[in-house]
């Protein structure tokens, strides 16, 4: 093929994206450090634009969180920038050994196995599992994130993908198979798009029955839920019966990276057949010391998790008061469904532009087309007065661009 | 299947690697910053062991310099952790915009792309090229790294296995398909377990002989070759040859995190459709701006980069004068070939406990079996006293073991 081909084929890529309103632009967005979820929007112009943030996953807004950052100055004093190396040669130090054993703590199990993030640890693991168990059968919810997606996929194992939490389609595929095939169900505690939790109990119940290992994402929870933090398996009693637990340090926690937490045994073979976890740089001595201290503060701070709940709930009661489309599962996420990603765009832009409110539009692909959505994350760092503002802005918005009230709701 | 069968393939999976003596366990390595390469190797019994680190991949020191950990701590103290969200949802920063600048300037490249690690920057984009381009062939030199193959591998695409390094093979493969097909080449610029170079001209004739693009894995290369540390490309003046170069920050910058740098049109393709880009926390504030200071500074220290290729000639120097069998393609690259797991891991055991040595063994998957090896990675931060440290104990070593010299140099 000749270059301009291959520009060409680049150009109507990218064209499909601008033609359905899909195309991205990143916002320059810095939170200031001791002032979240206030930010400086630098725009393309180099003028800056004071602005509050409404859709990090910064949840606790643990990202400024003096304990965090006072381990991470320290561990950059004593050992440097980078690990050097993978985790084999020359990579592990004692933050990452100490790291591991907080999250192996954290959910009650015996090891767990940091990787470079949450995506990563699925992507890395669900592709694994099959070569531990051979002929293993993976049943996927229809709703999984991206990164359980890539990891089923990738070495084009056995799968089944059963209908979002539902459990009788679940029970359906596991009795269509045969009963002595190593089986697996992965599945979400909380789903970040519409903020619903999965079934855990009864999939647990499943699993036993048709003697399959569980794969449980709580990356959307881990922090937030239970006594602990240790997610919503925690916060219902169900971690010992979830068999290996995926979570990440850059939500909640409010660093980066990522990890699974299981048996000794099940880390050990997944430690020594990843791809993904052998052959890449370890996380740097920093981030592995602040993710420590994030996850063994947060073991502690109840109120935090408590002062969350209390402003999710605040910011949801308000908005169907003003009759607003919202998606109300009971969890800490409040999508509002407009319906439409050229609206949803124009929303977003209004909300930076006129109201200093950032909330980026969520699209397609990661939400199904017709349910373009504002998602927002209130969080324990956004007060009264950023709450107010929020609510104000979209009432008026709301009005501006005649949208109809409550009839899109989930 | 049972509890009691799923252990038991754990217990094979893991008996499998006891068996082969490539059972590996991680060393606690905490280097000191000020003082690299010395380091505290923390025993499993607890007690803290000085040594030296020789087989790291912060190839040039940076990890402890203090323009990168002087921009690290900036970014803590300015904005926190975290970055507290994906590329699009919140989580773009200046930091996040000037590296990526940074880069493209780099590789003379309109565009650069942050990833969370290389092995996501290869895996990432090597699977999404052929979204891009369907029908992609691509040839994938037969040792590129475990992340490239992953990539050529996930989305079952076409693909051609090419002998290593061997033009001929290339060529044959690329004239046995289809003129009209979509094509990319994908190899490397220093191959990092036997420290050899991709002949990147000629794999650029034959690129634009048959119509392919080219992707070049620059990983072991940037910082360190080419006047301003663009990689080997740069010092032998073919950046602009080649469409994609995929460069990590993890080695040679010391820090974390990968890229690509290319053209704009490929890198707002690459980033509006891989799943490994789009859905996944960016790299922490702090990692993105010490990255960019160190990209920066070797821009400048043209010296740093001198210095590294003397130690490594005077380390295969000594070691050749000694007998030993290393392998010496003129690289900065120091592997010395033992052929035999247990031997392997039984010397890296010895220089380690007995003098204070700390170079990982290097076994299957990641050399061929039967060309097991210690590989050193001589650096500025090595001085002499370090060398005739490691020249002398290897001596010894090699005697005790009865190992025979110069035989199995490649």
């Amino acid at each position: 093929m000749t270059q301009v081909e291959y520009d060409a084929q680049l150009d109507a890529a990218i064209g499909r994206l601008h033609e359905e309103g899909r195309y991205r632009t990143f916002i320059d967005i810095a939170r200031r450090r001791g002032q979240f979820p206030h930010a400086t929007w630098s725009k393309p112009d180099g003028t800056e634009v004071p602005v509050t943030v409404w859709c990090g996953n910064d949840y606790l807004g643990m990202g400024q969180h003096p304990v965090v950052l006072a381990a991470m100055h320290e561990a950059i004093d004593a050992v440097g920038a980078g690990s050097g190396g993978t985790r084999n040669i020359s990579g592990t130090t004692v933050y990452h050994n100490r790291l591991e054993a907080e999250l192996a703590d954290l959910h009650g199990k015996e090891a767990a196995l940091l990787f470079t993030s949450a995506y990563i640890a699925n992507d890395a693991t669900l592709s694994t599992l099959p070569r531990l168990f051979p002929g293993l059968i993976i049943y996927s919810d229809s709703l999984n994130h991206a990164s359980m997606i890539e990891g089923v996929r990738r070495n084009g194992g056995a799968k089944r993908i059963f209908r979002h939490n539902d459990l009788d389609h679940l029970r359906e595929l596991l009795a269509a198979d045969d009963p002595a095939a190593p089986k697996l169900i992965a599945f979400e505690s909380v789903y970040s798009m519409d903020g619903d939790f999965g079934p855990i109990r009864e999939i647990c119940d499943l699993a036993d029955e048709f003697g399959a290992l569980t794969y449980l994402d709580e990356v959307h929870a881990v922090g937030m839920y239970g006594p602990r933090g240790g997610g919503v398996a925690e916060r219902d009693g169900l971690m010992d019966r979830v068999d290996i637990i995926n979570g990440t340090l850059g939500k909640a926690f409010g660093v980066m990276g990522g990890y699974i937490a299981t048996s000794a045994k099940m880390a050990d073979a997944v430690r020594s057949y990843a791809p993904g976890f052998i052959f890449t740089t370890s996380l740097p001595p920093a981030i592995a010391a602040g993710a420590a201290a994030s996850v063994a503060h947060l073991k502690q701070d109840q109120a935090l998790r408590a002062e969350h709940q209390t402003q999710a709930s605040i910011l949801k009661l308000r908005l169907k008061g003003l009759g607003l489309p919202i998606v109300d599962h009971g969890s800490h996420i409040v999508p509002l469904i407009v319906g439409d990603p050229k609206h949803t765009q124009l929303m977003s832009d209004m909300l930076l532009s006129d109201h200093g409110i950032y909330v980026q539009p969520i699209n397609f692909p990661t939400v199904p087309r017709g349910t373009e959505r504002l998602r927002f994350t209130p969080s324990p760092v956004h007060g009264p007065r950023e709450m107010d503002a929020l609510v104000k802005a979209l009432d008026t918005l709301w009005s501006h661009c005649a949208l109809n009230r409550a009839e899109l709701a989930g």
